[in-house]
């Protein structure tokens, strides 16, 4: 449902055009300075801003509403919102009956019997992964400097060039998909509890709740499919298991290995674009056209590398407090 | 850890080489018939036998220990085992300390403080996944007819005809990757809990336990990265949510659209190849060579497709479960 | 930790002299009509006024910050926060050194190591049940009119004047324990899921929750333990499951019967105390006395019964959204 | 549902009268030596033999499936069951239409569709604690040394002679109750993570599972409630939280306070007697009198004192686990 992670759990709320968005964590370790400047870097990347990313621009200063106390977390829950301010709802009346193609405007309204709040797409929105991002800078504070994370967006429409990519087709009235990478260097070996847990299962899950994830793949991921056996194997060059090469990402057998972790995901282009497309009138149930011109990302993956960040940092600690337990 | 589902509850057991290995299935509901010819034809499928695969055959007859009374589930947890009895673990001596490249010997030597099963990869073993097929198989029949699971390799070694690939990898005594495509008709439009438990979020969790998958995607999966939305989009056809295309494969927002559920797993070579590989010898610590002699899959994946399909059918089962509490 | 519930899921957050006070429900059906108003007949139960009741009164005026649109629940998570207005946390410096003896002041420093927030109990604090009792708000609506939950004062400080008992103790700078009995006619039958999870287990599991609460019995209870079988069997009268007595307690193996569900909680005496106490100064080591003269309950029984049929509400409600998997 | 526990998880399975019962351990810590001598003799004192128990006598020798190797455990799932050797099921006939008064009978029936397995309540069966007991002996080989158990039945049917008691009601073709006194020493302080998951609710919840218990208390427990705070409240007597008196039973905020846990479980009587009882003929509807005549406990509370430690253990263990993250 809404919260993910074992020991260290972050449950998500908030809708899109509602009046707040946000997180609630539980397990946060006491004794980490914590305060709201904490959190205005990668809130700042997850911002929109370049060409090809949406003209709704939030101020996302984050609220701590609970378990901090003389700017320390005290082991209780902290909840952290933000303010939804600059939202024209207007913009999304034709959508109630008009579903857009690519987007869960149909399959919620399915779900929740036309209860779901179709505003932007409601709680199911790229909105709520402000909370995600809050979630992620308070795992980085718990980690501190043994791990850097940094991802980034290496190709937009098969293009290297992603943000060029994205302004062409935003003039072209339509969006672009993106592939990030991501590398977190310093991940320690043993993290990851399979059979089921493994940290590639974790990390997956979480990846694929970042609205427009598509696919997710580890180290060589796809391409391992294509290869041999000695060609893919990573050489072991000492006892701690470093290797020579890194085809596996970091990860054998669900458990970190000590080596960078390494990962890929596609997304989707955007859903909402201005070209016309064929849907349904679900008040008639015939076919029509629509064309949505509300504030959109013609690719949001330029704002996802800091939120695949966040799902990585969060994997690591939940992982982290959870191995303590072997010692 | 080694548990997994929310209502229907699979947790797995057992060693490749210990007594036996098996399955703990929880939530079933009472009234479903059940006997242990019901599973042959599964655990047939997943058996080796084609060139390419492991010389080591078990029989593989599930004892169904309880939950079952008079050919039905009770209700009660149903205890699957299967006697290990084709072993050979003298074959495994030196990876005691020989840590194969590409395998988890060493992160699960590190992991567990060298009390780990290292026979078979113990835990770790492609072996476990025989409860998976058999949680699957129970899973398929409470779904019954109205769903239709349908996986195959469809490359190995980046080539259409994967069993031709998988005999040259074992002649030239090295093992060679996979990919398979899972196809299900039938499922039911609004499965899927979003925000974090989405049905991508769901399965690709679970398909990531499988050994040695390192890639999950979707409909169009990494190829949406390199598109345009108007091309990705899948036109809405009629009000029941049915689409021209299906590049989302099935799911928008984290949730089954009715359309056919269509996804692909990469999974990587063999570990174990007779090949002389470079890894480090842990009594000393220096470089040396390891070759594996053991009985093994040149590629494992021609084994994959029912375990895939499996792991679909058990997600679909428990969110079945869970959606109905909306009613 | 701080989250309780399998498919009704109720996350508590907030401290008492913080800034507010809260709970996220996650689960929630949606199509429900929910309105602040609704919140007011049960949060004015839990108000303090009485005598031997505290002196600081909160208007607790709910803020539904998410999950709700029209006036109708959307099936999203449900964010509803208290401010805390009504602090002097000032009353409290003395005991952040001077631990209360029956209290979790030292407990919780030792387990947070110092971080916890001591002002009021902090996250330990009874302020935190507006938030369960806001959640059973929202379940007695999704159970609507089929069930009546009803808990009342029966005891405080072993009479059945718990008023006057109350008063006495506030009079003697001193508190009193109290004993809570809740029936809840309709509870439909079918409702637990053992081994684990029967009805008992998770409802003793909620109801120890509560701040205070050392004692938990189901219907007979401890007596049972004094009764022969002849006495204690409830004589079974129709095939419904209808009882003539009801010494289970509307419960049989951890599944509901159909019969009224009857448990008692029994309070501790507050804490706090004006009373000079024996305890410890931290700063020292040394022996010392406390008085504590902040605002509190002499009885917080009295203000209990809301707060335990919420328990009851929350937990019937989740056992009703799993029971239906099986129909 | 039938598991228990965070990351000392117990999933329970089996019935009373089918081929095995036992129980499947995941989360415990690698390298604890392990053999079936070592659950001898917490079996031994759950198995009857006493006059007032049942004439059923299992030998109850434990299979250690999975999970160890050469004599330690690996950190994989401990599975361990126990054949069912001594069953008479023709003494069940009767109750499949004739449900016994105070039994779970039909509530099984009517939550399970009548599928479930009646023959000696099935898997909701005393028979089922069996593998409680072997969780608990793994959980106290965890704890080691440091922690004492210690349970005992203080009074059955309200008297001191519990023996006695039992055969007179055993003699009188009747059953009663029992009343079960636990003491830990030294547990350690800081264990519990409340709000929900505080230590009172966690083992509540457990004890509550035991079938048959319906009350538990904590150290004064319900003569809490008959208190003044300043008799009730503990002294305290040093910075380490040691108390003067333990009417707290050890804990404080759900939180353990290094004092020695102290609880009380009250147990029904047996809901099989051979006296003649009320109840109805589920296959007319009409009332009926039945006499159980198959083997079984007068006083089952007397075999519960093991039990009642083995979830104590397994609740410290859980919670040790858990409390590890903060350091």
């Amino acid at each position: 449902m809404n919260s993910f992670g074992r020991l260290f759990r972050v449950s998500i709320w908030g809708e899109s055009h509602g009046e707040m968005a946000g997180v609630l964590i539980d397990g946060c370790p006491p004794g980490i300075p914590l305060a709201p400047a904490d959190f205005a870097e990668d809130l700042a990347r997850r911002r929109p801003g370049a060409p090809g990313t949406t003209a709704r621009i939030e101020e996302d200063i984050p609220s701590l509403r609970s378990g901090i106390l003389s700017g320390m977390t005290t082991g209780a829950p902290i909840l952290i919102s933000f303010d939804n301010t600059d939202v024209k709802s207007r913009d999304y009346d034709e959508i109630a009956h008009k579903p857009r193609p690519g987007h869960a405007d149909l399959t919620a309204r399915q779900k929740y019997n036309g209860f779901n709040d179709p505003r932007g797409g409601g709680h199911l929105s790229g909105r709520i992964t402000v909370g995600l991002v809050a979630a992620g800078v308070i795992a980085k504070k718990i980690i501190g400097e043994s791990q850097a994370f940094q991802a980034e967006v290496i190709e937009a429409g098969g293009s290297k060039a992603p943000d060029q990519a994205a302004a062409e087709a935003a003039a072209a009235k339509d969006s672009v998909g993106a592939l990030i990478e991501c590398q977190v260097d310093g991940v320690p070996p043993g993290l990851g509890e399979p059979f089921f847990d493994g940290f590639e299962s974790q990390l997956a899950h979480l990846l694929f709740a970042i609205p427009g994830i598509k696919g997710v793949e580890f180290g060589a991921g796809f391409a391992a499919a294509k290869m041999r056996g000695s060609v893919y194997n990573d050489p072991i060059v000492d006892a701690s298991g470093q290797t020579a090469t890194n085809k596996a990402g970091g990860i054998n057998g669900g458990i970190t290995n000590g080596n960078p972790l390494i990962f890929r995901v596609a997304a989707r282009p955007s859903a909402s674009i201005e070209k016309s497309q064929d849907t349904v009138d679900l008040r008639t149930g015939r076919p029509c056209k629509i064309q949505t011109r509300g504030r959109h990302d013609a690719c949001f993956g330029l704002r996802l590398p800091v939120i695949v960040e966040a799902a990585a940092a969060i994997v690591s600690v939940d992982f982290a407090l959870v191995a303590k337990r072997a010692h």
